[in-house]
């Protein structure tokens, strides 16, 4: 059977390993799920996280589900378990559209081959393809984006949609990845990213482990750094584009956006096709998760805030289609009016 | 003799004892400075902060350096012992003027009264006198800026412009507590201020203890909470306003500025005079504190970024003087042109 490994994660046959990007990067501590309910609670902790990482995530999660089931797929109570298996994983997080892109990808597969001899080896198979597609769409992202980047170059980022944000090379880092490796030189000024830290945590780390150029800041110098002319291009993932062009990405870079459009510093989202939600009309209908207020008032468990403090902890926002200089895909960059542009990109 | 004790400091006669800010709020422990050499550190690693604050308590520093001297204070030994004082206290921090204002007072109180037979006790009084028109000067910011505020007004506010950043009741903070004692209902967002948390650690800290609503919010959330319609006003402090208008204040200020133009939401600075320094043209003349990488990288001790990570830290930035809707001073609250009416307030 199958397998892979990658900074993100590992396919071993009969469990999917992740690295724990809570404990990055001082600790690479390894989480292994047997089943699909530790498979949520993997998605749901943020474990693993990023968009593209989430959905092959949770389609390894769905074999696990199918070889949980004792008895007959194709019977009645198979087809019953497969889809509270698809429920429960997609109720991990609502705001990345990949995760429900790859359970419907594996549902279908399932009601298509759920009398066949070898059902859970299809299922197996496709969670594969799933994933290897996603490193091959990311290093075709890269190649796309990285002709918008010029030699010298210094790009900001927010966030992390790096290798550890996919199965590996990453969708906005991909694109920093793809320029390097063309021989550009670029630079990285990389935001913190609160309350998660994940532009401090994972996309520091993984640049610096690529011996990429990278100056880490808190998120609200974003907008300093910009005035002092240091950043040339904006580039960031994606969890969900509605067919307008309208983004839902990590909170703050909706502030980004705004920074950039002050600066006329290019704004480009990096994302694959199945980030692209075309039954969602506009960001309004995007929905926005929140997250825990221990999130804000706790740093690595300690606490930095008044007891009892209130908070609100948006963990997405949403970036208006007008500020996005391009939207960066497999197929090509694509540029406003979105609502043409990306439809055209699935036809 | 005189004495004041104030939830930011108090002055004992020979010391000045402050509550550590770094501890807030989880931990209330009081540093006592005997001498002008352990005021400085004191204000050098942030014990105490917020410029009304650094500056009074300088101040007392200032006395604190006279009484440590053996010998004529009107000597030539003795003045260049406290010229020497001055020096040492103006370099704990380099971007808020009211530090250089309040130590050329004392200065020049001092070289008029060097003579006298009770120099330090004139000097003690001068103190005194900045610390408590500090307080009234706030209230009086207070008053001007309440009426700027409507029932049920929903303010943000950045960094820690409150009781903790000055003497007493606060400049920003003290705006909104004025509103709120004349009746309004008025709700507070509190950027939590990375890296160093003012807002988080203080701000919350301060309105909680007032019974004032306020809710805590990462730095990169301002955006998202602004476009949603959620705030009514921003009214943050400053650090040094120079003579056309343009506002040095917390790294992070600049933002929210750029983010409220966007939105139509009137951005308020409220500072007494002694942060207006007529003799800086602009903000481009003003020194930017660059604090050490470790605040960025370790968050209350704890690393939360890769090891030798690149980091960049400006404590402060300057938000154009096009972007401030109005100055709230003890002396009224100034509008454009700034070159103009910044002036005509020391007529």
């Amino acid at each position: 059977m199958s397998k892979l490994k990658t900074m993100t994660l590992e396919w071993t046959g009969d469990a999917v390993i992740f690295i724990d990007q809570r404990k990055l990067p001082l600790e690479e501590v390894y989480v292994k799920c047997t089943n699909h309910f530790d498979t949520f609670t993997a998605i749901k902790d943020m474990i693993v996280r990023g968009a593209p990482a989430i959905g092959a995530s949770a389609a390894f999660g769905y074999v696990l589900g199918a070889k949980e089931f004792r008895g007959e797929l194709g019977s009645e109570k198979g087809i019953d378990h497969m889809k509270k298996v698809k429920e429960k994983l997609a109720s991990s997080r609502p705001t990345a559209v990949n995760l429900f892109w790859a359970l419907e990808r594996m549902h279908k597969t399932f009601l298509e081959n759920a009398s066949s001899d070898n059902t859970i080896d299809i299922l197996e198979k496709e969670a594969l393809a799933i994933a290897f597609e996603d490193i091959e769409v990311n290093m075709a992202i890269g190649r796309n984006g990285s002709e918008l980047l010029r030699d010298g170059d210094t790009v900001l980022t927010h966030c992390n949609a790096g290798a550890l944000a996919t199965v590996d090379y990453g969708t906005a880092l991909g694109v920093i990845r793809a320029a390097v490796e063309a021989g550009k030189r670029i630079s990285v000024f990389a935001d913190e990213t609160r309350p998660y830290l994940q532009g401090a945590r994972l996309t520091a780390w993984e640049l610096m482990k690529d011996g990429i150029d990278v100056t880490l800041i808190s998120d609200n110098m974003a907008g300093w750094v910009m005035s002092q002319g240091k950043i040339d291009a904006v580039v960031v993932g994606a969890d969900r584009i509605a067919a307008n062009g309208d983004v839902a990405n990590k909170i703050g870079t909706y502030s980004v956006a705004v920074l950039a459009q002050r600066h006329g510093i290019p704004f480009y989202v990096a994302a694959p096709l199945s980030t692209i939600d075309l039954s969602t009309p506009t960001g309004k209908e995007i929905p926005i998760e929140e997250r825990s207020h221990k999130e804000i008032t706790h740093v690595q468990g300690i606490q930095v805030a008044p007891h009892n403090v209130k908070c609100y902890n948006p963990a997405f926002d949403v970036t208006p289609w007008n500020l996005v200089t391009g939207i960066i895909t497999e197929k090509g960059v694509v540029r406003p009016p979105y609502n043409v542009t990306l439809k055209n990109l699935f036809d």
